[in-house]
């Protein structure tokens, strides 16, 4: 048997186990998680120490290193992030229908915990005692795949982990590292469909890319924000100057943060030089379709096609100007990755055909794109946003990494 | 640009039509479509003579034959089946959620179209109006691939309908067949991620397992169906054999047919020789294990470990027996497809644990393992029975196949 299926039948065994506890139990067990970790701090530091040594030798960039770095402070934000999940209320159990048939059978769906999660992530340690607080409190077992460059410190995080399962009275094997750090293990591990319910990739746009080419497990695929703010001619433009600043400036390197900007012909003089005033304060660059160009003149460059449909990720916006609200729509729904995009408007109509029109996960109307977000949406944590259609959208929290089943219950009916 | 990605780029033009339909319209268009379908009922004929010609030709075996015949009575079945479709309640629109945060923002989450839905199916040409109908009232776009043996009679159904999208202004596109039958064309569809939202096959174990190791699209597995029933020692035992006689013969070659009978050692000797009686009536095989051989004796065989994980769809059942309802749990967890499963007893304590242990999509408490089914569950269509935990789990009808988003108002709201 291979280490790999020999996880697999672990974490299936694990999982009835970790489905029938308590609230109580589990939240018991979070916390005491929590304050291991912290206790043993020095453990998981000099584990952690270890990863930095070869990111150092193997010549990481300094930004990449410091991704990877764990501190005594950031392991106690680590801590707390798991008492946070403790004290969230338990999503299992959630009766979200139920109904009686004329025959008389009773059919009651309940939320019940998706059963094993894979979880494959880059280099940041943290999002291993992340993953496993969430799928722990929605009562599934699972199964993490951290970068390599992290290994030594997710093997401590999870070793502190797995020594509170069993101190606990309980089977360790709800949550398990691969430790393996060769690519074709993780290849491999993306075909144990028989094993794992849900795999969920958590990085840049290239593992994201990997996992859905490659995985038989269906996939919930969190990625990437091209996202847009459309200012219509109704907007009141001293907002739609903060919102554009706030959603393209408070944090360029996230997928909610604005990529593109839409602007109705109607408010293009009054309002563009303003935005280019407020934006020259973090030195944003503007790429420009002809209109816009002509506006702005030397203070911007010209876009190409490729410019609208490119999550920078970086202080650079997009400029592209429409005649109507419709135009905007049209050409959002074209470029967007369906993400997150916001309308700036007073006008109710406007705002209504652009809730409804526009395909993302989240339509905004005179608020920031950086509000997609679990905590930001009260869900009080989150693994991830999904730019998918299918299962959940937008910012998961517990309850979307959890499925249902039915209960019918009867006194003996038979099909005729 | 292939033939392919031409009908890709059409479906995505025409789901944004779809999607803003009325209620009204959307019923107008599907009475439409039944009554041209009877009307031009002779050209449907026609195009499947052709079909079944080719089929007799080929050798192909009566039975499947019987499944590609279409008469005047089946197409008029089929226009009723589409009537029935515009009477239920339009799924989009809901709303599934709405709460204010501290900062005035009001997120409201509202059930939308999947967007494109893609149908990939074998024989029976009824399935082409049947997808069509469930897809265009959950407001989405489809792209259909039915059986090469159907080909000729899905053509000419497409085609009728296509003409009332037309007739009623709306995109045609809107429904789209792949024509080519080529094996290669199917296969290269499922990687079509960029224009279609969610796979769903229907069919034998064989396309499923094709489509699930080929497609890149998102896929709802709708899959086989190895059902348990377990009578447990306080079962009504006369119950048990309507249930057990029901869940088995009434319909063999369906996911929801029980293939596996568990009993509780204690009524071994009450049950099983009762239970023989009754399924000899339809001369069915069991195939026990030594303790219920034991019992039957010569009136039995013996069972392979293999039998336990079959579905035979035949008159087959394999026999287990368990001490208790806990062995019971763990060997239908083991071995089932996780579809419908159900226990026959009066002892309360055991149908819970039952009901909260075993990891299906439908559990039952008295009840034939042969109501999991959309018709049966009230839903008023079905689309398939899902059997993965991850967006639908189940009987799926019209809500199943559609999606949510989050629509978030505000007054200018940045984040800090």
């Amino acid at each position: 048997m291979s280490d790999l299926i020999r996880l697999g039948e672990n974490a299936c065994r694990a999982k009835y186990k970790a489905q029938a506890l308590t609230t109580d139990k589990k939240n018991k067990v979070l916390v005491k998680c929590a304050a291991s970790l912290k206790e043993r701090a020095e453990e998981i530091l000099k584990a952690n120490e270890k990863d930095l040594e070869t990111a150092a030798a193997n010549g990481m960039k300094e930004a990449m290193i410091d991704r990877l770095r764990l501190t005594a402070e950031r392991i106690d934000g680590i801590s707390e992030g798991i008492v946070q999940v403790s004290e969230l209320p338990d999503p299992i159990g959630e009766v979200l229908d139920e109904w009686e048939r004329p025959n008389g059978i009773r059919i009651k769906k309940v939320r019940v915990p998706m059963g094993v999660i894979g979880i494959i992530y880059e280099s940041r340690p943290n999002v291993t005692a992340d993953a496993f607080s969430l799928t722990f409190k929605a009562g599934s077992a699972c199964i993490l795949k951290g970068g390599s460059d992290a290994i030594e410190s997710n093997k401590a995080i999870v070793r502190v982990l797995r020594d509170v399962l069993t101190s606990e009275g309980l089977d360790a094997d709800i949550l398990q590292l691969i430790e393996d750090t060769d690519r074709a293990v993780t290849t491999e591990f993306m075909k144990m469909k028989q094993y794992v319910d849900v795999l969920i990739p958590r990085g840049g746009a290239g593992l994201i890319r990997a996992v859905v080419e490659n995985s038989l497990i269906p996939v919930i695929e969190t990625g990437t924000g091209n996202c847009h703010v459309y200012v219509d001619k109704d907007a009141d433009l001293d907002m739609a100057v903060e919102i554009v600043f706030n959603a393209k400036t408070q944090r360029i390197s996230v997928c909610n943060a604005c990529e593109s900007l839409v602007v109705h012909s109607a408010v293009l003089e009054s309002f563009l030089p303003k935005l280019k005033e407020k934006l020259s304060s973090k030195n944003v660059e503007l790429r420009c379709d002809a209109a816009s160009l002509g506006v702005l003149g030397d203070g911007a460059t010209a876009a190409t096609e490729e410019d609208f449909g490119k999550e920078y990720l970086d202080y650079i916006l997009s400029v592209k100007t429409v005649d109507s609200v419709e135009e905007a729509v049209d050409h959002i729904n074209r470029y967007s990755t369906h993400h997150s995009e916001t309308i700036v408007t007073e006008n109710k109509k406007a705002a209504e055909y652009f809730l409804e029109g526009v395909d993302a996960a989240c339509v905004y109307v005179n608020v920031s794109t950086r509000f997609t977000d679990g905590f930001e949406f009260g869900f009080g944590a989150e693994i991830g946003i999904s730019t998918q259609k299918l299962h959940a959208r937008g910012p998961m929290g517990l309850r979307e990494i959890t499925s249902y089943k039915y209960e019918i219950t009867g006194s003996g009916q038979v099909r005729g």
